[in-house]
């Protein structure tokens, strides 16, 4: 598939999805549009994923260089911002499909839906879940497969990430393992999967249920990414049903280092992270009993090395069980622990 | 508001809305339409509710006597029976609301809307949640209301019933408490709610937070409805979602005697009283710290009331806090506790 991914004006720091699909996605990337950079690279910007050049629109692009537009940032409160119209057009005049995670629902857009039937093309919302989910039936657990699901301290702390990576390098470790995508960036990432948080309440389980028995015969390992913390406090029923739904074997917590209120709700502090394993677990075990076997914190904010290492250090002490930052240090010392 | 309630076939064993709706809701009723029990009266059934007559059909009463038909019972998937449909279409013939609280949407039903827009009528479906909801602020608790909430080892052990009878004791005990509704029968008894199990998985928090606001400075007291149980292998985020987005000051477990697997998922065993209370406060605290300060036992199973007494004696026990069978032996100790 070659890609192109919209992220006008908010590339890179701000393009979690764009970002995400260049670091982890099989995707042939064509270019990535952003308007204010237009004319550098990915890797100008951006040193360790695929590199690809920058450009200012979709018409800047051959049509029959490129086969789908990804639309790779989403603004505050998910709508669609008429300034990447234009894009979109051409895109599907190009014939591309185009496949968004946004709230606001391409397809539904008049315009769009009438030039994608002109020109053959998908509008894939990935945000739109299907129509057929149901409740689950409790049978995650019946499947080949070990799962192991990423759960976190706080929204935005490395869950996806974390998955990515544990799946990428127990692959190249010569395992057969499958990442079980939940949210809108591993859906395009992975090019399939259920948008957990915009399921029905009561389908929650079920639609992370339907996804492990789909791949749970044919795999090793499953590595489920997680969705928001137990305790956050509008999140919160999302994680809860991919913990149950899942009916993971073991979980990898995740943590941002120096997090210490939700964000967004600063008035609410993060619990300590012992009482997060201890949650996680006792909520767990009545579906299914499981353990937190290691830890993924993010040392983003952290300039040096060796306060990194340290904090790290003080994360699986806190945790019983080892520890990591996987961008920083490599998952070595997870994988071990879990493969 | 003078209501017909349809209960074809079910009445009284297998309809629980029709059955919450004649114990609680202040409507007048008209008639319960089952062709099982026509010529009888609800009175012959059951003694403790409000009584009726049975009629086999719609039809079978005056247009002028009645303004709303009530679909109180569903079939298990919450379809429409079509041996309703003659029911349904006399009472729109007849200018009457319906008001049904089935997964199948009525108002979608293309015979039943063009009559409505005919007549005149509504057609609400209360589990169809309206479209503005968005995620939880976490701000329920700020709110002068008491606010009090009822959490369950299951499915169906009496949360709805349990709420009910508090609101409606405190109520003639002077204080000033009202209900808040999370469910089809509750939200048809008050004539209002946010039936959270349909919400967006990411909004169910905010759709009981949205309700507390509204109602919480206008009341002493809100009695939550909750649903489902934390530990539910499918239901669980709906259950979390009511928890955090009430932020309960304190809460009442409802539990069903003799209970010991989650009914229709027989091979998952009930943890013990103690870890409900536990997980219910640990899981809870670090969005709101609250309590299980009493609790509900429904000992309908029992026959001897001897029997069930001593039942409740145990759970009271069990739970380190007072509790009763608020049908069988009433509310007074769980209300000397909450008000």
């Amino acid at each position: 598939m070659r890609v192109a991914i919209l992220a006008h004006e908010k590339f890179p720091d701000r393009a979690k999805t764009a970002l995400g699909i260049l670091r982890y996605a099989d995707h042939d990337t064509v270019a990535v549009l952003d308007r204010a950079t237009a004319g550098q690279r990915v890797a100008d910007h951006v040193p360790d994923v695929r590199d690809a050049p920058i450009v200012g629109e979709m018409a800047d692009l051959e049509p029959e260089a490129v086969d789908t537009l990804l639309i790779g940032i989403a603004p505050i409160g998910g709508g669609f911002d008429e300034s990447w119209r234009e894009d979109v057009l051409t895109a599907l005049e190009y014939g591309c499909d185009v496949v968004s995670g946004l709230h606001h629902f391409l397809a539904e857009d008049e315009e769009f839906a009438r030039l994608a039937a002109e020109h053959d093309c998908e509008i894939r919302d990935v945000r739109n879940p299907p129509a057929d989910l149901t409740v689950a039936d409790g049978v995650a657990d019946e499947v080949d497969a070990e799962v192991i699901l990423t759960v976190g301290t706080d929204c935005s702390v490395g869950k996806m990430t974390t998955t990515m990576e544990l799946a990428r390098d127990a692959r190249d470790a010569g395992h057969d393992a499958a990442v079980i995508p939940t949210g809108q960036t591993g859906i395009m990432i992975e090019g399939w999967g259920n948008p957990i948080d915009r399921v029905v309440s009561d389908f929650t389980a079920g639609a992370v249920e339907e996804m492990i028995l789909e791949k749970g015969d044919d795999h090793d390992y499953l590595f489920v990414e997680g969705q928001g913390s137990i305790v956050h406090p509008a999140y919160s029923p999302v994680s809860l049903g991919i913990l149950h739904g899942s009916m993971a074997d073991t979980l990898v917590l995740c943590h941002e280092a120096g997090r210490e209120a939700i964000h967004g709700y600063e008035s609410f502090s993060l619990p300590s992270i012992p009482t997060y394993v201890d949650l996680y677990e006792s909520v767990a075990a009545p579906v299914a009993a499981t353990d937190v076997v290691a830890g993924a914190l993010n040392t983003a904010g952290l300039e040096d090395d060796a306060d990194a290492r340290d904090a790290v250090d003080d994360y699986a002490d806190a945790l019983g069980a080892p520890a990591t930052d996987v961008l920083r240090f490599g998952t070595d010392a997870l994988l071990e622990e879990l493969c």
